[in-house]
């Protein structure tokens, strides 16, 4: 069996993770936090979201944080749901972009009142307008193995709302596990299949550790050629839909596997460890990762 | 990739898992745990131990619990570190026995004073009087990947000792990656040449979740062929070198992965949860899978 020689890592936790923390982390926290997973050397991060202040208060700052790492050569991402949001984002220079979407019907219509082809054409403007700019664009497919609604997602669904967006001309597809369902054989042969589909177009996986299959669907995207994978610092962040679960698969775990199967990701980790014991004290539930476990004990 | 169409559990939380518990759990609490076990469907069981009660305590009531479970129909097992333990198995009637030995001279050492060698040699006589008086022997070979004193341990070393084994005519070999540092890739690679050289011989998996990698590991040996695997309720137990880290991978996390991915177990994941729920209160840490976790907030 073939694995990539290298792996790149998209570090979600200071967007995707913090999003979901009920207490307001300062500023400056999220900053340094930022700070420090670039000095371990994840040069892709998500971290923000231009989300209506009101509804995710957590993102208020958005536009200080966006601002602060402007200049810097690392791919910062930031999710605009919506075109309000994408000028806010234009706004304060930002160079790549994420949107996000479900595959799930019933999802995307509790989450932004649309079914998933209005969505789609919600979106499609943004993209030519971030085509224009010259923007990386990045398009989060959510629900693409289980929706917590509607429960089983069709592959042949998740190929075709991809074939809009890789049509649209956007740069990657990250293609997500959202309440942690999948099992390593769905997620070899769903892998298999995009990666044959949209050779041209950069492809993530994002998984959540709800149910602790995530490290090994992980190995499964690796063994059907996928070489880049979500991940958030401390496995901070996660799905709201599964109460009190773990949530997003911890960069710390990943890394560990990675590396110890000769993989390289340019990541440090010891820097990546105490990025995550920095932003710790600021998280509402404790780090469940095993890597920062046994870092904490030492 | 083929997929075993069954996998079987072989449960070790209650000899494995209650041999680390340093309050003394009661006899019938660990006789209706076993009991529980063996209702959600569990048929092959390490149901406790006959170690000198001086250095293991909790496993004094070694042969009252055997004599529990003589007249079932299920395998189970109990480990004997000696001929002294041999004699209290036999005379408990027991018919199924687990011995132990590590690939590392210097574990064998540390543990019973001996290099593997000489382990091997101390071994080879009991197991002649095992078939001699036609019980099931399973051997457990311990640090098949890495050692806490060594590091890394060589495929070939591991190969050897296994044959040693084969050649006395054992029926099952237990290869364990004692401290939770194995990773996918060389997994895969050990038990396929295991698969390869010993045909013939029953070969179960034994897997720590320390470093969060034991459900991926799983994932590579079922790709070798692996149709056995160990496993404890709960996740109890573990090793003690690896200090508060978790141990030995939860039977929950695996039955729930087999059976997503559409692999028969015969095991009732709700009545497993119960019986976890049932022990989780004499158990002095917190129960960390992922099914439980999610169990115990309904």
């Amino acid at each position: 069996m073939g694995f990539p020689e290298k792996v790149t890592i998209i570090e979600v936790g200071p967007r995707d993770g913090l999003q979901n923390e009920k207490n307001f982390v300062p500023t400056d926290k999220k900053i340094n936090f930022i700070k420090k997973l670039k000095e371990a050397g994840l040069s892709e991060i998500e971290i923000t979201s231009f989300v209506s202040p009101k509804w995710v208060p957590q993102m208020k700052d958005a536009s200080t944080v966006a601002n602060t790492f402007q200049s810097d050569t690392c791919r910062n991402i930031v999710l605009v749901p919506n075109q309000k949001g994408l000028e806010k984002a234009l706004q304060a220079n930002c160079r790549s972009v994420a949107l996000f979407i479900g595959v799930s019907d019933t999802f995307n219509q509790k989450n932004i009142n649309k079914h998933t082809k209005e969505a789609v054409q919600t979106l499609l403007p943004l993209i030519q307008q971030l085509k224009q700019q010259e923007c990386f664009i990045r398009t989060c497919i959510s629900t693409a193995f289980y929706c917590p609604y509607e429960g089983k997602i069709h592959e042949r669904d998740v190929l075709a709302l991809c074939e809009s967006f890789v049509e649209a001309g956007v740069n990657e597809l990250s293609v997500a596990d959202t309440i942690g369902m999948a099992n390593p054989k769905d997620v070899f042969s769903l892998f298999s299949k995009l990666k044959q589909n949209f050779p041209h177009t950069l492809l993530a996986a994002h998984f959540h550790d709800t149910r602790g299959l995530a490290i090994a669907n992980i190995y499964a995207a690796l063994q059907a050629g996928i070489n880049r994978f979500d991940s958030s610092a401390g496995g901070v962040g996660g799905c709201p839909f599964a109460k009190g679960a773990t949530g997003n698969v911890a960069t710390e775990d990943l890394v560990f596997m990675l590396h110890e199967m000769g993989i390289s990701t340019s990541i440090n980790e010891e820097k990546l460890l105490e990025a995550v014991d920095f932003i710790a004290p600021h998280i509402s539930r404790p780090i469940e990762s095993k890597q920062y476990s046994l870092f904490a004990q030492r």
